[in-house]
């Protein structure tokens, strides 16, 4: 049986290219980038061209600008630990949204529990999206940080950034974003965009697990998450993951080189699979922004049975997908971002997300329409819910 | 010209099994390990089977001590921070010694300039080791943590740890130790040591740069440095870097399996190197202690010259060796373990660390000591203070 995978917004294999750029950083040019040996200048040059590369495909002013971490999770809890601990004693304000990756979200939650730090959780609309009035409202004196994230990793719905961004130069306060789920998707331009600071993750763009950046403008303050060594100009102690960072260059490049061609092709399946699914199962809903929302997402609710339940069924056929957030699943918790967005508790428990990618295919489509409404019938005809609403039509 | 590498202590080169154990979580084996699916189900395994084989090779009790993180540098960031944070509302003191990894220094002086946690640095004596007793004398009531290293990654000294930890333990205080130079040398049995906390490198010991465990003795609380989805138990987010946590176990099993001979062979390459130094070079002396240090691991002071020329004369030759830790290496500080010890700035200045390796032949030694002696004496040459020793010698 062919395995198919449709949960890209999870996590992508590493691409061929990135693995080819990767291999001679193990054994053949193995030196610490800080020793000053020739096998450590060999090492230090392939980083500081990484950082180039990738600050360059960013819109960023400066190499120095571009900061490695081990991933995007480190990313956001540098960002917003750091700015929260270099403002600690001012009783500070964060301002995030409710639809946050657990990655800003509890982060937030341990500054405020445990370091009195005050935070506001924004809502959103029943499409996703953030208000950026409500953002403005919700400004005090002591707001040091505005964290709002690029693309929702659940539902793709993209947030009015540039807006928001202003917004906080304007009263001159710091502004993140988790672009995790953007970066290899949509081109990013830093300054364009505004933003102070800016979480990636390689694995979200066919680089490995356990790289990732931070990308710091110049003059932005903050404290450092890991001490120790003078690396990354004193902001990221710990010798560099050389292999990785040079990995991440090559991904961010070939995501760059095929974006537009890349998006088009996927755009279409997706509308494909969204038009079938609309077409073949009744009482379903597709969650999120219509049209501000990645081109390779889709969460879609299936009224009156288990998102799960319908996992389970695919995973057996060879279909990979999810409930949510890889990071979450295995909790039994219905997903933050769907009642954030207004959905009810029903239609919450039945959606699934399906993120596709590089090797998503037009047969992959086809077969997935063809198994999902048996599924889903099966499913239905075990649910006490669904005989319900049969019962209850009948009545009507 | 044949390249010579003797900075293992900085890092190590990928071992070709280990590279091989990884490679299939690259491409094929790709799926997040947080995900239900089976493409997670597969690597969630890999994950699983490798914190079983480190917990083994560690004498941990369960896997569930094992937490995996991206490299030393976060595990000691996470153990030192985590139990301070823990204890934050308590006045907290730790006690720490004066030649620890900058991964420790940095992580206390940040928590003692910005959170007003009081740290002790305790002294060594001429050989770099810790007195227990001055451990003992140190402790108040409101001591939280002991953190010393195993063993020194500038000098090698091995510390007594099993004492200090007996010590701790009488006072119900948690001890942690940097074993980060240790790990894949000497065997190491955590429940033997009595350590609360003990933090692993993976490219210390041929697993790539980007790696790390932070053994957590099961009861010891202390708060996540990562926070977000609920990977490691809760301790430590962030998506699994599976092919690496692969590698590690992997570099672990080798190092345990060839550890007596590969101690054995080593050290009698270093004792060929030390004692053909001694023989050919006059005024040089061995930093460290004799015998309790460890066997790949030697510092050595030549004097009336700077240790820097003579490693630029090495590299020329293409030796590569280092003149302390190659995290600080660039900064023109005088090593900080051994003015410790007591060591002269003079000497100080003049001191290289050979750190030899799984590749070190005796040929590579050979050709150092036929080397070294030639660069000595050509920089003496044209070195002032050595005129000025020759000088007084006459007048003598």
């Amino acid at each position: 049986m062919k395995k198919i995978y449709l949960d890209y917004n999870a996590t992508t294999p590493v691409h061929p290219e990135v693995l080819d750029a990767m291999m001679p950083y193990f054994k053949d040019f193995y030196g610490n980038p800080s020793s000053v040996h020739s096998f450590g200048q060999e090492t230090r040059k392939a980083v500081e061209d990484a950082r180039e590369k990738i600050a360059n495909l960013l819109g960023a002013e400066n190499p120095s600008e571009i900061v490695f971490t081990s991933c995007g999770t480190e990313s956001n809890n540098f960002a917003i630990k750091g700015i929260a601990f270099d403002n600690k004693d001012k009783n500070c304000h964060i301002i995030t949204s409710a639809i946050e990756h657990h990655a800003v979200l509890k982060p937030c939650e341990y500054l405020s529990k445990k370091f009195g730090v005050d935070v506001t959780y924004l809502p959103v609309d029943k499409c996703g999206i953030v208000n950026p009035d409500d953002v403005k409202k919700s400004i005090t004196e002591k707001t040091v940080l505005i964290s709002i994230m690029y693309a929702n990793n659940e539902v793709g719905t993209l947030q009015p950034l540039e807006e928001i961004a202003k917004i906080a130069k304007e009263k001159n306060i710091i502004f993140h974003t988790d672009a995790v789920q953007v970066v290899g998707k949509i081109p990013i331009d830093v300054k364009k965009l505004g933003v102070d600071l800016l979480s990636i993750s390689g694995h979200k763009l066919y680089a490995p697990k356990g790289i990732g950046v931070l990308y710091i403008k110049k003059g932005t303050k903050l404290h450092p998450l890991l001490h120790g060594g003078s690396h990354e100009k004193n902001r990221r102690a710990g010798t560099e993951n050389v292999p990785y960072i040079v990995g991440l260059a090559k991904a961010c490049e070939i995501a760059l080189k095929n974006m537009k061609d890349e998006n088009d092709r996927i755009l279409k399946l997706r509308q494909k699979l969204e038009k079938g699914i609309l077409e073949k199962i009744e009482y379903v809903q597709i969650n999120g922004h219509i049209m501000k929302r990645l081109s390779n997402t889709s969460n879609i609710s299936f009224n009156f049975i288990e998102g799960e339940g319908i996992l389970m069924s695919l995973d057996l056929d060879g279909f990979a997908a999810s409930t949510g957030s890889a990071c979450t699943s295995g909790t039994l918790e219905p997903s933050h971002v769907l009642s954030a967005m207004g959905v009810p508790p029903e239609k919450t428990q039945g959606s699934v997300r399906f993120s596709l990618g590089h090797y998503t295919t037009e047969k992959d489509i086809d077969k997935l329409l063809e198994i999902l409404p048996k599924i889903v019938e099966r499913l239905r005809s075990m649910s006490p819910l669904w005989e319900d609403k049969k019962r209850s039509e009948i009545r009507d």
